[in-house]
């Protein structure tokens, strides 16, 4: 599939707990549309590969290194390979469209 | 800089005639808002590379192979690497926010 039309209202296959997803994997760029219910939280993480994506509804707390950030719809975030980051969702569900570099 | 604020009101700088872009390079991943001015087009290239975004304003005909398809916002597209892929644009201009892998 190479057009997703409109990503909010592309159905989606249960992933992790709370977590939603649809994703295109290619060789070295996985794409995926996450949703994220309410009341998560992903208190921080790593990995060597550079990730990021855009919000598409909902709000979302992200954090990468010492910068913290309420994103909404249409904010979009860059995290550096190595950079510790993680996020929290509050009252309602977030969706958020990710890229990030697949491993070789 | 992590976040993007709004990404349809980022200033963006001259990138190539018709196009305006903003971007964020890292090692490995290109992440670039790019603004596309009315009446252009790329009648099609290919690059051993992936691409990935969607479209955050107007609306623009992306083609990737033998596909061809009207994108507006929240609309996304993937393009594997290889593929030969073009757009055109029509009477406004257009936003997406793209990723692609950089090569090493």
């Amino acid at each position: 599939m190479y057009f997703w039309e409109n990503v909010n209202v592309v159905s989606l296959q249960d992933f992790r707990p709370g977590i939603k997803s649809r994703a295109e994997i290619g060789d070295r760029l996985i794409m995926a549309l996450m949703e994220i219910g309410p009341g998560k939280e992903d208190p921080g993480h790593e990995h060597p590969f550079e990730q990021c994506g855009i919000v598409t509804e909902g709000t979302i707390e992200m954090f990468v290194g010492d910068q913290r950030q309420l994103l909404k719809p249409m904010d979009a975030y860059f995290i550096p390979a190595g950079a510790f980051h993680g996020w929290k969702t509050f009252g309602t569900a977030v969706k958020i469209l990710d890229v990030s570099v697949k491993q070789a």
